[in-house]
C-alpha cells in the first residue's frame, strides 16, 4: 500500500478496547462495522430457534471479523459478532472504509487477493467438513488457531466443529493421552 | 464492463463442447483452467483415500467453475472437476484471465463484487451445514440448484450434502408425499 492509503486507513480506524462478553453486532440489526483484531479473541454467530449457537468464525491477531453477509449484502445481520475474551481492536465503517477504493484504486488488488485466500479458506473449510473425522477437523483448528483452545470454552470450539461437547471432550482426552 | 474489456474477454476465451463424465480438471496436476458455464452442469469434488467423493460445488448456466484453492495459490489440484451431462462452457486460461486486471483495471471492482458474493455464499453453506437438518439443506439445495435434482445422481447430491444416499433417499421420497 501507498503511504496514502495507508495513512487513509488509520485516519478512519478507530482503536478501542473491550472486555469479555462485549457483543459489537447484534442480529436484526445492520452491520455497519467492521473489525481487524490487534489483539484477544473475537467470534462470530448465529442461534437458531432454540438459541443454540454455531459459530462460523473465531478471530485473533490480524483477522478481520463482521457479519460480512450483511455488510456485502446491504441486508440485516444474521449473526452477532463478540469478543471471547478482553480484546483490541481497529473499528471501521464499512462505508467509509470501502470508500479507499474509489480513492485508492490500488487497493483493490490487495482485497482481490485477501477475497481470494478467504474463499480458499472457506473451500477447504467445507471439503473438510464433509470428509475428515472430527478429530481431524479439530487437529487442523489447533493448527490454525494456536492458543485458541486455552480460553475459548469447550462449547464455542464444538459449535464450530459441528460437533458436541461431549465428543469434543473425547477427542481432547485422546489427544491429552497420546 | 467497458466495450474493450468485454472484447478481451471474449478474445481470450474458447467455446467447447464436452460429454457427460468429461473430467476437465484432474487432482494432482496444476489448475490451470477455469470455466464458465453456458450449458449443461460441472461439478468439482475431491476423494478420500478410500475413493470416496466429496462434492464442494454444482456449476449450472452462468457459474463459474475450476479448482480455486489451485488457481488462488498455485498449487497442485486437490480437487477434479468433471461435466455431470453434456455441458458447453467458455474456456480461459486462469494466468490469461488474471491479466485484465493489469490491462482493465475496472474489472477489479467487477471481480470485487463476485468474490463477495461468493464469499457470502460460502458463510450461507457453512452455517446451514451446521445448523440446519438435513431435509432443510436439502430445500435449499434445490432452490439453489433448479433441476439439478433432475439429472445429477443421487450420490453426487448426497456428498455435496455430507449426508447418505440413504438419507437422500428418506428425504426425497418425504418431499414427494407432502
Amino acid at each position: 500500500l501507498s503511504g496514502e492509503a495507508e495513512k487513509y486507513v488509520r485516519e478512519i480506524g478507530t482503536v478501542a478496547t473491550y472486555k469479555k462478553g462485549t457483543v459489537l453486532i447484534r442480529e436484526g440489526r445492520l452491520a455497519e462495522k467492521t473489525f481487524f483484531v490487534l489483539n484477544g479473541c473475537l467470534r462470530s454467530y448465529c442461534k437458531d430457534k432454540e438459541g443454540k449457537e454455531y459459530t462460523l468464525q473465531f478471530a485473533i491477531r490480524d483477522w478481520w471479523i463482521s457479519d460480512f453477509m450483511s455488510i456485502y449484502n446491504n441486508q440485516k445481520a444474521s449473526l452477532a459478532v463478540e469478543c471471547v475474551i478482553d480484546s483490541t481492536v481497529v473499528e471501521f465503517n464499512a462505508k467509509t472504509l470501502s470508500n479507499i477504493f474509489t480513492l485508492f484504486p490500488e487497493f483493490e488488488a490487495f482485497q482481490r487477493r485477501n477475497l481470494e485466500r478467504h474463499v480458499v479458506s472457506l473451500h477447504r473449510r467445507i471439503l473438510n467438513q464433509l470428509q475428515l473425522p472430527a478429530a481431524e477437523r479439530y487437529d487442523l483448528f489447533t493448527k490454525q488457531y494456536p492458543d485458541v483452545d486455552q480460553f475459548v470454552p469447550n462449547y464455542h470450539i464444538a459449535s464450530f466443529l459441528g460437533i458436541t461437547q461431549q465428543s469434543l471432550s473425547r477427542i481432547r482426552s485422546e489427544r491429552i493421552k497420546k
